[in-house]
């Protein structure tokens, strides 16, 4: 069975990370479903979905991450052919990957204690994002 | 239910970023299911998949990602074991992985207006690449 | 169907790098299921699944690359606020991701010859790790 739901919020963008844990849950325990996977994904190019320990310490150690692997201030051919001065937030989005693929059972997700699902937006302007969840179970 | 599926291609490799979302959407398209995801699984440890804006200065920007966190030319006990000169190709198909998931709905991928589903061929020498597609759903 | 199955593991961390797919061909022998996918997806934000031909050579490599994009050394927030020591650990966790996709057909894994599924210990101390694995199929 296939159950497609949606969440959606706002962002501010350069390196934001928002925890989604809490819709994420919500959707899973309203599902009809009760084992399953959900999978979690960006309909866009400039964001990407993983887990961590949320709390600021490593918002700001991971947003360093970014900028060390993907700098904002060198040059990016798509910044040069197409302007918007977002190249290093696609190169990141590619890095990070679309998609999250986490395991519920019985109505709840298998994340650890310390270990939440985040959004992170690359993008250097705000949006209104929305991701599907698609959750496939019995 | 499951639908195994497979798309090949030819790729001349040295980070060649191919475009598949065209092959992909057909497969889904032919396929009996109309909700469900797809996972895309490349059966090789040298070549990853992920989402981008397929375009010429994007795909340069990510080209020199994959050379920033794994350049070629330093040294890899890879390629002092075994030759070949392909340890930067091995460490890059790690680093951004083997498998993509992405939802359809109503026989449709979910992907964003500017976000095209990528195959990443790192390694050194051209290939006849074969990628396993399994779609589940109803 | 859903069948959900865990394995478990003593790592030491560090990097450490662990060749988990005897075990989970296994899992996928011993289930009821002849096609779908498996996830293994891991309850810790310091630790990761990926894919990699798993021979010495390679484990240095992935490695060092890991102290590349991710330093032990430099300062992290997480450790100025929590101590641990762990930093590095977890925003390489994020990086890699604390999830894996694999298809299986005929209950074999459609993994390449030189391409074993491994999990990654970013964490500082030892550990017994267990993860999640589930499978959805017919």
């Amino acid at each position: 069975m296939v159950v497609t739901e949606s969440i959606s919020f706002r962002t501010q963008g350069n390196g934001e990370i928002v925890d989604i844990t809490g819709q994420l849950e919500r959707k899973v325990a309203d599902s009809p479903l009760k084992d399953g996977t959900v999978t979690i994904f960006s309909p866009s190019a400039t964001s990407s979905l993983t887990t961590i320990e949320y709390e600021p310490g490593l918002v700001h150690d991971l947003q360093e991450l970014f900028e060390r692997v993907a700098p904002q201030a060198i040059e990016y051919s798509h910044n040069l052919r197409w302007g918007g001065g977002n190249g290093h937030s696609h190169v990141r989005g590619a890095l990070f990957g679309p998609s999250l693929t986490v395991p519920f059972v019985n109505k709840r997700l298998t994340l650890g204690t310390w270990q939440q699902v985040v959004f992170l937006d690359f993008d250097v302007r705000p949006h209104n994002r929305e991701l599907v969840l698609q959750m496939i179970g019995e």
